[in-house]
């Protein structure tokens, strides 16, 4: 049975946590009640003392690894770096993955039915930044009786979440790990947010946000988010040995009048077409927002290494070399900030061709590399 | 009076051309007639020796330089390289500039009559390819009495133009200026020129390509399809350093459920808006189509060093260190080729901040250089 090898967490079922006292939100305003859906792999330990919270980055959700039933094609997002021998090692450690508060795969969110209305929330949905996220995460840790976690780990805006559990709960998390992060976003990051989000508005389905009331959802605005999205987050190396200028229809020959479709548009297409029936507009739209408005240091008058001092955590920081969306540079940011505040921090610069997506891949010096870390977290429990 | 100070063309008046012969085009079909509106700067000398040709780019049109009333507020979009004094100097060049077939600033385009039907060709105009200008630009040199150009000059879109010439017309092109162009679009840039595709097609209002029939413009697509442009035009450090992460409206203050608007997003909402009002959709699609398409030594065995070999003039090839869409790599690509074909060639890779977009900017070095090429350029007329 290949699904459930030894380097399979195998089948996984996920569970929904409900959480009925008010959640405090940084925007004002306040959730009376809540869900989180969430899978864990791997024993918690008897001291409770072994796991690791998982936090997912803007299209991502729960199922992070092994496979929901054996007729599964794929198995969860992060399956590379998530089960027994893996850099995340569920021999050893008990993993929890959610589902973010906002998110479209079980959590309540925007496609919930807001008690108030018994309505679908949509476009009214509370706006989320990535300390509610750890609010109503460290809720989700106390249900499972985990006091502290020995790592909370994330790629890209999960990364965000982690290094923001340092700064707020310090006393619940031992080791922090920051991969593909940033400190804040840059004004082309946020530029190619706001095009993901008016190719969503624009479309006439959306509807200001209310399209569920009309059982119609903005496919084309979202399926052009995404194909943004992709192609941000591949190097242009990457998909030049995907595709170069392979085509998919059509001829090139002088003389023809062929409608000429590459390889790489019928694939982003494909993508975007995908995506959008399966990722809620609203949800998008929320988690894109999350990004743009984390600031790490923005309270600490806009000093990281004010920041940092409230962690009492250690650090790995890594990041790709071709990733131009969070570049190399803005993980030096953050350690150069780390160092600065008198932190221990590991940094890696991982040579790799597939940009922002790197963190994803099973590049060898990469899962070596978290591997090693994550074993010295695990000897240290 | 600033505007026809010593550095300004001054005032300038565009020209229609009519060409009544039957243009083939290689995608098989032929235009039965067609305009081309253009405006020329500076004299022709008595032996029609020193005029220089302007390609321009995706978006340009003829106006280069001057400026059509005393009241226009800003000059022909390569003011700064066009003029007497300037790089291309008017006090020794005569410098034709037009607007290409398939455009939508007064040439004979998608939003012209088709004489066959009455009606706007809209998306039945033919499709274009780069050689296809350069056997119009053919004709209105003849048309101008000039049988070889002084220089054929392009950035971008433009650069592979004046290369097209230098291959098609060896004869009549004694220098090529590559500006911050390629032989050929990467898998990426291909990707790109997509989304801004497909964001014009998703909006309703395009109906197939036939909006003018309907007295309406996709003009949410084609905004959005010029936020794309603009965000992959511009280095991420132009946009840092533009913009930041200052707030346009809203604040980030917990506490306050703002909508929060950077700068960056209000003017790239403001930069698509404009343009839809005054670009025409069907043109865009063409026009990114021609980029796609164009591929330097595809019916030369894809070898660009035979491809070269067909070219008498001599080169100047000109990258930007942050230009990510045409990247220096691509120009050390063309000079890599034109080495190994014997070309005469001079490369400079300007250091500047400005991404794609310097091209088109008052960068000292960059000035210095195109003047002193252009001047050897005069010289030898």
């Amino acid at each position: 049975m290949s699904l459930v090898d030894e380097n399979s967490v195998g089948v996984v079922t996920p569970q929904i946590a409900h959480f009925d006292q008010p959640l405090a939100l940084a925007c004002g305003r306040e959730l009376a009640e809540y869900d989180l859906v969430y899978e864990t792999y791997g024993q918690l330990n008897e001291h409770c003392s072994n796991a690791v919270l998982i936090c997912h980055a803007l299209s991502g959700h729960h199922h992070a690894a092994g496979y929901h039933t054996l007729e599964d094609k794929k198995p969860g997002w992060w399956d590379e770096c998530i089960g027994p021998g893996k850099p995340i090692d569920t021999n050893r450690f008990f993993v929890v993955s959610l589902n973010n508060l906002g998110g479209c795969h079980g959590s309540t969110g925007p496609n919930s039915i807001d008690p108030e209305t018994g309505k679908p929330w949509g476009p009214d949905f509370p706006s989320l930044r990535a300390r509610d996220w750890v609010n109503s995460q460290v809720r989700l840790a106390d249900l499972l009786g985990i006091d502290c976690w020995a790592a909370v780990v994330g790629g890209s805006l999960g990364g965000m979440q982690a290094m923001r559990w340092a700064l707020m709960f310090p006393e619940r998390i031992k080791h922090c790990v920051v991969i593909a992060s940033a400190m804040k976003l840059s004004a082309q990051n946020i530029a190619f947010n706001e095009i993901a989000r008016q190719a969503i508005v624009s479309d006439p389905d959306f509807d200001r946000g209310y399209y569920l009331n009309n059982d119609a959802v903005p496919a084309k605005g979202l399926g052009l988010a995404r194909m943004v999205g992709h192609v941000t987050y591949l190097s242009d190396h990457a998909m030049a040995t995907k595709f170069g200028r392979e085509l998919r229809t059509g001829s090139f020959d002088v003389g023809t009048d062929d409608d000429v479709v590459f390889q790489v548009e019928s694939y982003l297409r494909h993508q975007g077409s995908q995506f959008s029936e399966h990722f809620d507009a609203n949800t998008y739209i929320l988690m894109t927002r999350a990004l743009d408005y984390f600031d790490l240091a923005r309270e600490y008058n806009d000093d990281p290494v004010t920041a940092f001092k409230n962690a009492k955590c250690s650090f790995l920081v890594v990041s790709f070399s071709t990733d131009w969306r969070f570049s190399p540079e803005r993980s030096r940011e953050i350690v150069d900030a780390l160092i600065a505040s008198n932190q221990q921090v590991s940094y890696a610069e991982i040579e790799a061709k597939e940009g922002h997506d790197a963190f994803l891949m099973p590049i060898p010096r990469y899962l070596e590399l978290f591997s090693a870390y994550m074993k010295r977290v695990g000897e240290s429990l």
